[in-house]
């Protein structure tokens, strides 16, 4: 139920019974390659343009997720979806077919936060025994909306992060136990809690320095979670944001030292993780809602369910940026959802 | 709780406590004009472009709204809000100094369908005991964004909608009292079920007829609540839909006479209300998130609350266009979703 300002602890914490990550060649020439379920070696996916691609990603994630829960897509009670795209494009053509009842979402690339974050209250609360969390980024779909066309062969500073190629999706299910219990069944991991973020703006204008636009955000979400759970870095194995880069993580890492928290040792993020800054030209590191989302469904989840992480804060962290609004020399602010994803003990 | 396929009806029916609009001129010059709360003369609202006087529309109906009900905005525990703008822009900028955890939503024009729904289940479900949702629309920034330069004084097909120009804004609050029971306040309104559309598309590709693109997806939707709540038009005083238009309209009604459903003396269509297409140049009516969203809080709240209506569906209606994917020549799909409003009675 709620808890503090802007968090809630769920009763019986939502399972994730399965998770699907369908990423594109460069993520798979990373060092979470081998994770990955399907990596795609044509970036167009045999469409005709790399929208359609970007819908072909929802597609196969989201019923490789549902096959991979032993459902079937009448199974699922509500999608909660989104990608960057302006009117969330690659989810109504990618998702369609599936006629389950959608919930649109934006919120950057913290989109996988929000959609989690609402399939869990949903199932928690009874609205559906299951629901489907995900979200997508494609690095042409991106470019072409927020900056350069590819053709153009802009050069990207060293601050510039790399839209991965990719969607990932999980199935939550209603959980039968209380908080404790343990589960009959092998659950990947639990949702024991979330802490919703708020837009929070710093005045940074450089669309390519998505990470320090996003900082101070996720910044606050962290901290908003310490205190409305009454703890501290030390209950989480991991905190893991969703898309800093190397420039935003010594900003987080800077910001919250001020408050008294180190997180040198516990801090992880998607977009330094998913790629080889130095042999695959990523600068920073990576970043779209897919960043998080497969990093979430191929790396992080089976280290849960393994227990090597008993508790993680997951805070995928969105840059509020609009091509519309920066020309119009608006700001970029920043919004992060936080998750709290547990280990799930099970019966022997 | 769960109800049938897709709806879900309210233990705890949350009450509507209050409701604000903010409209354009235009529309203040219509058939609704006097019933705003506050009509705009200036479609800049005296700042540097129409995208920052969309944002405006949508802070000041939030603070009217929360000031309505008596409250503060550290009183809201979540936002879900949403526009037809790329990456939400008129909700980022226009509600960020609120302050409050926020779910970014994209339903194209059903938004306030799509906030409301999720804001009643959080508020029922005890995540939050009072929400705000709203949706806003200007018809300056949609036309930008999804026809032609207002400067290139394209010509409009009679088929076309006219998006408007407004933001409107509900506080729901948790309803501590069972369904039945009489409020002790007086609320405007409560929500006792809501029914979650998908996508539908019939392959419509005409950007300038929104009313045929959209007409099939509300059409799944009443169909979708009168199978889940096993009743059918005569339950309801009013069926409205978000912004068919005269043509949807026309569709509309067609397809449930086909289903054995006779909709034509319960049927209204905020586009329909919203102007005087004879002498405001409208052609087939209103459209634009804004549009259910201002009739909703100046027109049909207020008949609900006196009572004139006891029971109405509310069910917005969302045309999923984006340019860049009606420029690749695909369809446009839309999406639509159904909100159950009762009136409540109140102890004298």
């Amino acid at each position: 139920m709620q808890k503090g300002k802007a968090s809630i602890a769920f009763e019986h914490p939502p399972l994730i019974v399965s998770a699907a990550s369908v990423a594109g060649k460069k993520e798979g020439e990373g060092p979470l390659g081998s994770l990955f379920d399907i990596v795609e070696s044509d970036e167009r996916m045999g469409k005709k343009n790399w929208e359609e691609a970007e819908s072909e990603l929802q597609k196969k994630a989201a019923e490789l997720a549902i096959q991979k829960a032993g459902l079937s897509s009448g199974d699922i009670r509500y999608l909660f979806a989104g990608d960057l795209l302006g009117q969330l494009i690659a989810t109504s053509f990618g998702l369609m077919e599936l006629e389950i009842p959608l919930f649109g979402l934006y919120g950057a690339c913290s989109t996988m936060g929000e959609a989690i974050s609402l399939a869990a209250m949903s199932v928690d609360a009874g609205y559906g025994d299951r629901c489907l969390a995900l979200a997508s980024s494609h690095f042409a779909t991106a470019e072409k909306q927020f900056r350069f066309p590819l053709a153009y062969g802009n050069q990207r500073p060293y601050s510039a992060t790399w839209t991965a190629t990719g969607c990932g999706a999980v199935v939550l299910e209603k959980n039968e136990n209380s908080q404790g219990k343990k589960a009959k069944s092998r659950p990947l991991a639990r949702i024991s809690g979330i802490t919703t973020g708020k837009i929070v703006d710093f005045g940074l204008k450089d669309s390519m320095n998505m990470g320090a636009a996003m900082a101070p955000a996720v910044f606050h979400t962290i901290l908003q979670n310490f205190e409305d759970f009454e703890w501290n870095e030390s209950a989480f194995d991991k905190i893991i944001t969703g898309d800093l880069g190397t420039v935003g993580q010594t900003i987080l890492l800077d910001f919250m030292k001020e408050k008294g928290y180190d997180l040198s040792n516990v801090h992880m993020d998607c977009g330094i993780e998913l790629y080889n800054s130095r042999t695959q030209d990523t600068h920073a590191g990576g970043s779209g809602c897919g960043c998080s989302a497969i990093t979430l469904c191929a790396s992080i989840l089976p280290r849960i369910q393994e227990g090597t992480w008993k508790r993680v804060l997951f805070v995928p962290t969105g840059a509020l940026l609009s091509s519309v609004s920066f020309n119009e020399g608006q700001s970029v602010p920043g919004i992060a959802h936080g998750v709290v994803i547990e280990h799930v003990e099970t019966v022997r």
